[in-house]
C-alpha cells in the first residue's frame, strides 16, 4: 500500500479497508458501490487488513480531531483530510447520569451518550459524513437517500455544505420539525405519501433508473461504508470511559445497522489491542408500534416478520429492518435482551432523561430510556453493572410528542400582585 | 492567594477576579451577589489581576477541556473543576463559509461560529455555566432568570442536571418550542404576560422578597459573573483561528451585552499577550421590529430610548437594553457599524445561511446574517477583510418563522410512475 499525500502536504495513512465482504456466505468484492451480495444477495460489510487495525494506539487517536475523524485509522474513508465531505460529527459528551441512576436504581454506573449533540442533532450525521466521503471518492456527483427524518435533515446539510445536488426522499407524514429542517437546506426534497419501507422500496427502484445513474444512495449503493459509520459511537463510548468497554449497553432499533455496529467496533477494539478484553451486554429498545425485532425476541426466532409501523417514535418506524437477523445475534450473542414500549411510556421516558439529566431527547431517546426502566424493572438488565444508554436524536424535532404533557407551571400578571396570587410570594 | 485543593486531589490555580467594578465610576466592590453600584446605580463588571491574567499561556488554555473550562485561568469562577455547575458548553465549531461569502462577495475570509452546537443550543449555556458555578459558590439554594427563551431553556437543563430547584420566568408569548424546551426539564416555569422587560422588572421585584432571598437570578445579582460567560465566545474564536483576531466580527445585540463581551476578551488576549495586537471593528446586528441600539448608532446618540419590541426575532426582542451604551461605544472605539433588518430579510438570512453552510440558524442568527448582507452591500464592512459572524441559536427552536416558506419540492404516490409524474425521472 502507498501513503496518499493530503491537502496539507503531509503524509496520511492508507485506509485499512480491504474489500467488501457478504456477510452471510462470506463472498469478497472491491470496494465498489454495491451493497447487496450478487451470490446470494446478503447484505455486505467493509472488511479490513487486521493487521493493519492492531498497528493503531491510543496516542494515535487520541491525536487526531474532536470528531469522528479521530477514528480514520478503523474506518474505510477519510484517512486524507482534504478527501472528506462532512460537518465533522462525533465526539459527542458521554454524560454521567447519577440522578437518573438513583431513580432507576442502578449502582453500578450509569452514563448517557447524547447524540443530540451532532451539527443536525442525531447520529445520522455520522454515517451521512463517512458515507458521502466515499461517495466524492467513487466519483459520485450527487446524493440522495430514503430516510424517516433525521437522515434527510443530515444528507440535505452535508450537500448544503459541500454544494452538492441532493434528492432526499421522506414519508409525507414526517414530524413538521424534520421536514423544515430538511427543506431549509434547499435540496429537492420529495414527500412520499407512504411509509418507510413504501419510500425505500421507491428509492431501490430509483437507483436503477439513468436519470440517478450518478447518485449515492447513502443506505443504498454507498451504504457498506454508511454503516461504518456508526461505528464510532462503540469507539467513543470506549475511549470516553478511559479506553475500557461497559458491561450493557442500551441501544434503539430501528434498522438494526446501528446496535449491530456497537457490537462491531467493541469487538474491533477488542481484537486491536485498544481496550482489555471484557463481556458487554448489548440490549436493544423498539416501541410497541413498531417492533418487529423485539416480537423475533421474544419468540425465540431467527426471522423478523415485517410490520406495517405505529406509533410516535417515528425514526424508529421501520417495519422490514435491513439488519434485524444481525441485531438478534448481537444481542442473543452478548446475553442481552430487547424490549418494547408503548408510546406513553416514551413520552415518560422523554421527561425523566429531561428532568434528571438537562438532556432532551426526541421520541427515539424517550424509547431508549423507557426500555432501560422496563429491563431494570424485570430484572433484565443488571443494576449493578456499568451502563450505556443511546440518546440518538433531538427533542427539538419530535416536539409534538410532549407539547400537550409539559408547559408553564404558572401564568402570570407581570406584577407583584400576579406572583402573589400565583402563590410564588405571600 | 493560596490554592485551592480539587476533587481530584489536583492543586488548582486561584481565580483571578479580585474584586467587582463600577464601569460608570470605578467604584469597586468585593466579589458578592451585587450588580449595580451602590453609589451610582453603574452596572458592576469584574475585575482581574492583570499580573495574573499576562501569566496565562496558550499551552496552559490548549491542555484544558474541549470546552469553555479551558479558559478557566480568564474567568472570575470554576477553576476547581469540582466547583463547576455546568453542562460543559462551548468550543463550538467555527466554520469556513466560502459558499456564503462568495454569495456575499466577500474575499477576506468568512467565518460561521456556530453557538447552536452548545447543550441547548444556544450562546446562553456560557453564561448560565459561569452564573450557576458562582451561586453555588456564593451560597445560594436555588436559581431563577428572566429570558425571551434560550436563557430559560439553558437554566432549566442547568438546574436539571445539577438536581437544583429552578424558577424561569418568560413572556408568555414565546415560540411555543422554547416553552416546552424549558418545561420538559420541569422547572417551575412561569408565563408571564407581557414583554421581556416586563418580566425583567418583575423578577427584580421579586428578587428582593424573602422568598427569593437564597435565589440566584443569573442576569440579575449575579450578572457580573454571568455576563463573563460571554468572553469565552471571543476567545474561542480567536483560538479557533490560530491565536489572533478578526479583523471584523458581527454580533446580534440583544441586551448588548455579548458584543461587548466579544470585545472586551479580544482586549483581554491582547493584554495578556496570547494573541498579537491587531485592529478588530465589531459590527452590531438587531431587528427593525427591536432596534434601539441601531437608532442610537444611526443618529449618533450617546443615550439609548427604549422601545416597545415587535417582530419574529424574540430572542433580541429587549426594548431597553442594559448595556446598550457600552455596545454603542464598542462599535464606535472599533469603526464599526450597527444595522437592522426586517422580518423578511431575517427569513432570508436563515435560508441563505442555510442553504450555502448547512447550518440552521434561529431568528436571531438570521438577523445577523441578514445584516451582514446589508453592511457588505452597503460598504460598511470591507469584504477584503477577514470575518466572523455569530449563528447564537438554533433553528428548530424558531421554526414557524420559516415553516411556510420552505417545504417539500415535490409531492408524490410511493411508485415510479409518481416519480414519473414529478418529472424526477422520465
Amino acid at each position: 500500500m502507498t501513503s496518499v499525500i493530503s491537502a496539507d502536504h503531509t503524509s496520511v495513512a492508507p485506509s485499512p479497508a480491504t474489500a467488501l465482504r457478504c456477510r452471510n456466505c462470506g463472498a469478497t468484492y472491491p470496494l465498489i458501490a454495491v451493497h447487496a451480495c450478487a451470490e446470494c444477495f446478503g447484505p455486505l460489510e467493509v472488511a479490513y487488513d487486521e493487521q493493519v487495525l492492531a498497528a493503531v494506539t491510543r496516542e494515535q487517536i487520541e491525536a487526531g480531531p474532536h470528531n469522528i475523524w479521530r477514528y480514520a485509522p478503523l474506518l474505510p474513508v477519510g484517512q486524507d483530510p482534504a478527501s472528506r465531505v462532512t460537518l465533522d460529527p462525533g465526539f459527542t459528551p458521554l454524560i454521567r447520569a447519577d440522578r437518573l441512576a438513583a431513580e432507576l436504581g442502578i449502582t453500578g454506573g450509569l452514563w448517557v451518550k447524547d447524540d443530540s449533540a451532532n451539527p443536525t442533532h442525531s447520529f445520522k450525521d455520522r454515517v451521512v459524513s463517512v458515507a458521502l466521503t466515499a461517495a466524492k471518492g467513487l466519483g459520485f456527483e450527487a446524493v440522495a437517500c430514503a430516510s424517516t427524518g433525521n437522515l434527510a435533515n443530515s444528507v440535505a446539510a452535508h450537500a448544503a455544505r459541500a454544494g452538492l445536488l441532493a434528492t432526499v426522499f421522506v414519508p409525507s407524514d414526517l414530524e413538521p420539525a424534520k421536514i423544515v429542517n430538511s427543506a431549509v437546506y434547499a435540496p429537492r426534497l420529495v414527500a412520499v405519501d407512504g411509509s418507510y419501507d413504501d419510500v425505500n422500496r421507491l428509492t431501490s427502484e430509483l437507483g436503477e433508473t439513468d436519470e440517478f445513474e450518478s447518485t449515492a444512495f447513502v443506505n443504498q449503493n454507498v451504504r457498506p461504508y454508511y454503516a461504518e459509520g456508526s461505528k464510532t459511537l462503540g469507539y467513543e463510548t470506549a475511549e470516553q470511559l478511559g479506553w475500557r468497554l461497559p458491561a450493557q449497553v442500551v441501544v434503539p432499533i430501528a434498522s438494526g445497522s446501528l446496535l449491530t455496529k456497537i457490537d462491531k467496533a467493541f469487538t474491533e477494539l477488542v481484537k486491536a489491542g485498544l481496550v482489555d478484553e471484557s463481556p458487554w451486554a448489548v440490549f436493544g429498545a423498539q416501541s410497541a408500534g413498531c417492533s418487529p425485532v423485539y416480537t423475533a425476541f421474544a419468540a425465540g426466532q431467527d426471522v423478523v416478520q415485517p410490520v406495517k409501523p405505529t406509533g410516535i417514535a417515528k425514526s424508529l418506524n421501520i417495519g422490514n429492518p435491513a439488519d434485524g437477523p444481525y441485531a438478534l445475534d448481537a444481542v442473543r450473542r452478548t446475553g442481552g435482551a430487547i424490549e418494547s414500549v408503548t408510546d406513553d411510556e416514551i413520552r415518560d421516558g422523554i421527561a425523566l432523561l429531561a428532568r434528571t439529566t438537562g438532556i432532551f431527547a426526541e421520541t427515539a431517546g424517550g424509547v431508549t430510556v423507557a426500555v432501560l426502566k422496563k429491563l431494570v424493572e424485570s430484572g433484565q438488565l443488571d443494576p449493578a453493572k456499568e451502563t450505556v444508554v443511546y440518546n440518538t436524536g433531538e427533542g427539538l424535532k419530535t416536539l409534538d410528542a410532549i407539547a400537550d404533557r409539559v408547559g408553564p407551571t404558572h401564568r402570570i400578571a407581570p406584577s407583584l400582585r400576579g406572583a402573589r396570587e400565583a402563590g410564588l410570594i405571600s
